[in-house]
């Protein structure tokens, strides 16, 4: 797969004539005629098709004159790059910068905010993050990519867009809530699977990260969608094989293929993976930390408009150039290894001996890491080519640029993706720690930094198995696969000491109410009747329109009990919970009758089930849609044809840990509260030979008389902070 | 990795002789001193160090004399071997026989049956395998490692063997269900782990196959159990790389690495991978059925005695040995390939090109697949070394051979894997279509061959993205993954159309009873109070001890409700679930009170945890180890203190359906139906004026006073027997 000893076909001295005419905007086509057919046959790139995006579209390395007009030209196109995604972003999607697996991931646990996967969203996330990438910033195009499918999937889940014509009928069957999660699901998966080209990691990283609840039918139709990922690609890949693509053509299924042999180890190769992997992990959780507090000093300079937040986007970008464009002064510049000398210092996108400064024969290492597509920086970094091709001056500066830069750069407002800091981050440490643990450790070096980018990864995201197999998939080294494991573990565990996962963090900065799937130690001390919150509000079966429409009105509440009253049924007796967008779509069928009587039979004749099912995200039917009149709002409506008569229900006394795990488990927005003894509580050997004591008897019969449901928990119920603000004296830690 | 050719070391001549020798038990060392040393010394053997436990460990090929000498010992070794296998299996642990998959996939699902894991299922699984494999049947080893494995952290999770003196204090920390099962489901994946060399395929089967309820802690925990297990696998394989530890030393992580460069494909390609997916669902749909008929046949033979199942395992012994020496008959002598001139016939244990009855410079291809071990086969068949190595007729013959012994040796009293007899059958079709298809498609043999495997593991295991990492593992080839996921995945949907998965058919057949994690669609039109078997058993909360001595005696029941009554409560209310194992446990301890007063706290002061910690499969106390006087037999026991006041209730109405997902999903055993309303049904307006009827009121209030729990549903009153039974009109389909 080693190709990339091919792109040094343009000789060193006529290159960099003609890479500077053509950035300097006058391409003398006569004077330099003997060069041009040169650069434009022979040139050859092994950029693979996706790698593009991630191009630094300004080809100005190995200038060493003229220097500061080069500098303008590409911190100017970065510039252009960067305040055209920002743009993108602070006024047409907010909610698309970043990395967006936080947003689906909180999607997926239940949180159905419209704009998280708005087509608004999906147009900025595909356009900001390649405007993103391309000007140079130290972001991935993974995490955009994850976001990307989801959104696709969601506009399939909501039937396509009606107002672009793109519908079509057979997509009603996800028109319920189920479905569409699960189509989510596997969109998250399609967008790993694409992004780093590893159908396994996809629907791993869909199990592992994403999803919060799983089942087996979800397993196989996730395989299933990166399956066609997997075969899409290698198709496209097939196709474009003969370069008739440009860009597109050339790569394979696996990105980093960096096979090396057998890998063998010694115990002090193990103690030194050891240390790799809890230095990763302290480092990981660092960044982790660093990142949160960078986000929350954003915060407070976005949410002062959207001109702020392009005005960061700008400075970062400026600081980004100046980092990539002034470091290299700092690296000397190393002799050509044996065996190159035609090739370096090489001049096309993907070379790896960038010359810099640099005299003949030389090249300039930090600028190669630097001034090159992030792909193949990490390509560089994985091989073991040459022991000693990166100083270890320059893999210490590149280490600290890209950690430093990678965390003041997320957060910023365009979509920027996590892993490819992190990965790279990771890479430079790892063989950083190979070269100095050189005279110890009998491991190449780029094994060491494939292993530091999993003890990050590891650190900083806490997944485990996904990493494992997107990794294996990215590099295709089975041999290696002992001691990736025991890295991500290691690194995992330690890292798990100091705080929690980045994806975690972001969604807990987000404010979004997230339900974890374990319970609370504190929530074992409380019962499910001590959260409930407000008064509760309820209906008849047979309610007043204008009851319900005071109802929808003054509250935000999502479901309504329904209860089944005198005369109807003997006692009042809990009926079941009806929607909020059931109950709009009943008042605006205006199926009302005038008598106080059941007529469900009828309405049920009269709708549709199409009426009732859930329609896109910020689509359905609002109370301010509907006209009634004065006179309908005095007329009854049957609410048992919408009433789920068969909701799930918990005793009061039920212990709040257990309904918090029931309410996660099987997916729940509603849980019902009832009261361990409704109806009433009679102390019968008190009245009973006391006949004068029938009135007193009867008021306490009233009195005591409860409400069949007590309440109605949601998700909102088992926030912490809720449950915490109830109980400011409980101890959150107990 | 291909140093097959230097196992073929043994001249042809004097090989023979050599062995011949060794089988009729006379090793004169004078009279062939001049071979011994060649014997000793110069012979390597490839097989990998789990493969031994494949191999045919009487090395009777290349006979071309004295035939039926050569056949009586052959026959007679695995005679002598399957004996031994059937009556470990037979008469010390009937649990032991079969693959294990199912009685672990129902174990985990929450079936405690006790000799599914008991350490005598340990001991013949481990010996009944290593003998079953090595009598010659087509049966593999991964199945039964799976359940070693199972078994092994069922020991330690029990807390060590107190019996054999194999304690540990630390592992107290497994005496609960969650845990327990936890660390079994991770004893399943390193099983696989091992077997496969495949840390990541094992978590993955762990995962989609055996596990019931799956959390995020256990992915990181059998990741965890794999990663030790890899390390392990892979220090031991550089322990022995010099060959000091024998037949163990040899192999890599990767069981069959047959990397055949990269794999290029066309439209023909696909469609001819197509055709192996459907025809391999069906042949695989097909085998499922074939087992299941099988085992309902062997099930009249076994249950007759451990006499008639040794019987059939000798029987199926002498059948194999009849085959496998009388088949290759029927295969005519192939001439050597050019270059293998030296090599072929080769004698070694591992090699591939066997003489059997053929001249000098020609082979027997059928013989070196039936005279070989399992893994030795599956390499040959995987490899692309030469394409006409295998002729048509023989690799139909070896198919034929592999898929019908394969189903009637599943079933007989020996521990026997699916996965190896799968595999091999699905290679040998592979291949055979390969060959078929030659004209038509460009791919090539071993790839086919790897292909056949899969579509046959996808259409009777019926995985998907485990099997995948599995095949991956296996054979180090990440550019095949797109068509492995294809074939996979068009054989597993071919294939459901028909019937179940054979490890699901194997549970039902065994009539354990699985839990689904959906319900079935008649389940709608039923609610919960419709199953609720049987009158219902409850105590109060201070009960005599005579009144739960007799219950416990006279029911199995594993859990009574506890009823609060007064005085101790205004009206009768539900106090919660008593378990009979604490039952047990409070009436051994004998904290008795002579009066009917609650002392709940004496109690909890005189208890200890550990008390009620869940005991070994099949060790905890018995009703039968009580002894009660009369005299306490009339006294009275708090059971406060052990019930647990918090159980998960359904209405008496909610869909049967909905509750069978809460109890699945909530992994219960037990689930309280609670009446709608519970107290008193009081009709107010009809006798509030009625001073005269209150005599007829209280009666009425008395007899419409219900129990506050209709009843308790467990795992029983969700199977599809016992709902059908008490509901015969209702069709199962609807």
């Amino acid at each position: 797969m080693d190709d990339r000893s091919e792109n040094h076909d343009i000789e060193v001295e006529g290159g960099n004539y003609a890479y500077e005419r053509k950035i300097s905007g006058i391409l003398d086509d006569g004077s330099v005629g003997f060069q041009q057919p040169l650069l434009a046959r022979n040139r050859k790139n092994t950029t693979s098709q996706i790698a593009i995006v991630g191009a630094n579209t300004c080809p100005i390395e190995s200038l060493d004159y003229e220097y500061f007009q080069a500098f303008f030209a590409f911190a100017g196109c970065n510039l252009i790059l960067a305040t055209a995604a920002a743009s993108l972003c602070a006024f047409i999607a907010p909610a698309a910068a970043g990395s967006g697996i936080p947003e689906v991931k909180a999607y997926l646990n239940g949180i159905d905010a419209y704009s998280i996967l708005a087509p608004s969203t999906l147009f900025v996330k595909i356009f900001g993050s390649i405007f993103g990438v391309a000007a140079g910033f130290v972001v991935g195009k993974e995490g955009p990519m994850v976001h990307t499918g989801a959104c696709i999937a969601n506009l399939l889940g909501q039937g396509g867009s009606r107002k672009y014509k793109l519908t079509w009928k057979w997509l009603r069957f996800f028109k319920n809530d189920r479905d569409r999660r699960d189509l989510i699901t596997c969109g998250a998966a399609a967008g790993v699977a694409a992004a780093f080209r590893a159908p396994v990691g996809g629907v791993l990283f869909a199990l592992e990260e994403a999803a919060s609840w799983w089942r087996s039918a979800l397993l196989w139709r996730t395989f299933f969608t990166t399956a066609v990922v997997a075969v899409v690609l290698r198709s496209l890949i097939e196709l474009c094989r003969s370069g008739r693509c440009g860009l597109f053509g050339k790569g394979g299924l696996i990105m980093f293929d960096v096979n090396s042999g057998p890998v063998l180890y010694s115990t002090p190769d193990l103690l030194a993976v050891v240390f790799l992997g809890v230095v990763g992990g302290v480092l990981g959780s660092l960044y982790n930390y660093l990142v949160d507090k960078v986000l929350r000093t954003y915060a407070l300079i976005n949410e002062r408009g959207p001109g702020f937040k392009v005005m960061l986007v700008m400075a970062v970008s400026i600081l980004s150039s100046c980092c990539a464009f002034g470091l290299p002064w700092l690296s000397p510049c190393t002799p050509c290894p044996v065996g190159t000398e035609g090739k370096c210092p090489s001049v096309g996108r993907a070379g790896i001996y960038k010359s810099f400064q640099c005299p003949p024969n030389h090249y300039n290492d930090l600028s190669s890491l630097l001034l090159n597509t992030n792909d193949d920086a990490i390509r560089s970094l994985f091989t073991s080519r040459s022991e000693n091709e990166f100083q270890i001056s320059t893999l210490a500066i590149f280490f600290f640029f890209v950690y430093f830069l990678g965390i003041i750069t997320y957060g910023i407002a365009i979509p920027s993706g996590l892993f490819i800091p992190v990965i790279l981050a990771g890479a430079s440490y790892g063989r950083l720690v190979g070269r100095l643990l050189g005279p110890v450790s009998q491991l190449d070096v780029g094994l060491f930094s494939l292993l530091g980018a999993a003890s990050f990864l590891g650190g900083t995201m806490r997944m485990t198995v996904s990493l494992c197999v997107i990794l294996l998939e990215l590099t295709n080294n089975l041999l290696m696969l002992p001691l990736v494991m025991l890295v991500l573990l290691i690194s995992k565990t330690v890292a798990d000491c100091f705080n929690k996962g980045v994806y975690d963090q972001i969604v807990t900065m987000k404010g979004l109410p997230y339900m974890e799937d374990h319970a609370e130690p504190y929530m074992r001390n409380l019962v499910a009747k001590d959260v409930v919150a407000g008064p509760l509000l309820s209906f008849s079966r047979v309610e007043k329109v204008g009851v319900i429409w005071q109802a929808l009105k003054m509250t935000s509440h999502n479901g309504f009990p329904v209860i089944d009253e005198p005369p109807f049924t003997e006692a009042s007796e809990l009926c079941g919970i009806a929607l909020r967008s059931h109950l709009l779509v009943l008042l605006q069928g205006k199926r009302f009758s005038k008598q106080k009587t059941t007529f469900g039979s009828q309405i049920l004749r009269s709708c549709k089930a199409r009426d009732f099912a859930k329609a896109g995200l910020g689509k359905g039917l609002k109370i301010e849609d509907l006209v009634i009149s004065g006179e309908e709002m005095e007329m009854y409506v049957d609410l048992h044809p919408i009433t789920n008569t068969s909701p799930y229900t918990v005793l009061e006394t039920l212990s709040l840990a257990k309904a918090a795990i029931l309410f996660r488990q099987l997916g729940l927005r509603h849980l019902c509260v009832v009261p361990k003894t409704p109806g009433v509580s009679l102390s019968l050997p008190s009245f009973v030979f006391l006949c004068r004591d029938l009135f007193t008897f009867i008021s306490r019969v009233f009195v005591s008389q409860r409400p069949p449901i007590v309440g109605i928990l949601t998700r909102h119920d088992f926030m912490p902070e809720h449950v915490l603000g109830l109980y400011p004296h409980i101890d959150p830690l107990k």
